[in-house]
């Protein structure tokens, strides 16, 4: 099996894991507050985006290979409100056998503050037959790669 | 080509074209009012479920066909608010040689109000080669079966 | 304080926390399955409707009080497709001094396979400082009505 | 009245109303491309980015006014796919009275291939008694600047 890489650019090889989100009108609830459905398209936006500095998921899929959510674990500690600029950093918790964890937090971006934080556990995928792969050789690396 | 068509039950029959909704929390903005979007979504449901009553998009696959909408042009008239039922009705408004357009209205259940009207314009395409069909002879049936 | 609750007609009392919700083509994501965040928009929706049942939200706002929603760990069994109509079920998992648990298990209503199950854990705040209340006494007492 | 206005900074000033979002999974519907309501957060993002760069929604929120979307007019033309950036550009059309229109046009970075475009009607309000202002003198400056 061939590496699952991309030629990275130096600017991609600089990228942090971290993404930035500013919160609108059309992201908050009834509280004036991001709703907490929202905050999981944050966290995925965040995902994607270091996918698109660092990895390369179309040699993903020509392996025919695919990202599967199994859990997420969130906690949400304080409010973020309209015109907050919320930044989003994601890394690598854990790898086991079959599955691995992220650590994505949501903060201020200027204080600093915890907004929320997540732990979401993935595991990779057979699409054709849809059973997850052992997270070893070319798949760990390539995880590590991206997320780590 | 056969009939677009299911055995209509009768209590598909006596769908009325209208669709009812509770205004939630996830459903407002900073306004407290339901967010422009997200009508689009209950302009949606609506359609769904009047196709769940009346049509069968089973067979409309099997023929290959699918609806693209290509233009929405939406009122927004008065502001929905936490816990209001909004009832959505949907009719045929027109049909032309290769489109056709209808009329959805979002009320408030209980005294009439008209939130929002839109007029949905959609084709019927060939999904292989994602051609607009000419609206006559068994489509066109269909169409007026399920919006008429 | 006077107790937080509505005269509760025989049909709300027949309520039996089970929410139904009928997938729809904009609740899927680029695999066809229900996308991840739109599952926290189901789970809401289901608390939502039971408390519309059995509880009365404005006698909360009555008495100052909220519920926020403080951690949410959802585990995503199988995948949800085009037309199959979700089970919520919800019910009180575990009340501590100042939090309680749901468990909310979302199923296939046809063959209850468990397509995600989520613990949804809440506060109840004073809007107007924004602590959270002890749970119990009339408090305790309503949660137990609604969600018990 | 004060003008309704923030000290620009020669950055903002040299902002062109245009807006860059990347597809990604969870903007999708089942047919692979981005979802007819999905676009209507776009247009706002977008309109909302443009106020950051050029407007004071503070200063507007002083004077007691808020910006009501009154009718959408969106033209789907082609679909948008994962991973594609697309480009939302936004400029005032026309000024009534009471209204104004903006036109917004969503496009692929790359080629410029109009994938939707709309006409975005809104008035001004007075938060207080819900009634729409005359745009002229300071308000109609301001939209000008803004949007213009």
């Amino acid at each position: 099996m061939q590496p699952i890489q991309k030629n990275r650019s130096s600017s991609s090889a600089a990228s942090t894991g971290s993404t930035k989100i500013k919160v609108r009108g059309y992201h908050l609830d009834l509280y004036g507050h991001v709703n907490n459905a929202r905050y999981l398209e944050f966290l995925e936006e965040a995902r994607w985006a270091i996918f698109d500095a660092r990895g390369d998921l179309e040699a993903w899929a020509v392996h025919g290979l695919g990202f599967y959510v199994v859990n997420i674990n969130i906690n949400y500690r304080a409010p973020a409100c309209l015109g907050q600029v919320l930044e989003i950093r994601t890394e690598i918790d854990r790898v086991k056998n079959h599955s691995a964890t992220l650590k994505q937090t949501v903060m201020h971006s200027e204080n600093g503050e915890v907004i929320a934080d997540a732990d979401v556990t993935f595991v990779v995928v057979d699409i054709n037959n849809r059973r997850s792969m052992p997270l070893r050789g070319d798949i760990l690396d390539e995880i590590k790669n991206v997320f780590g």
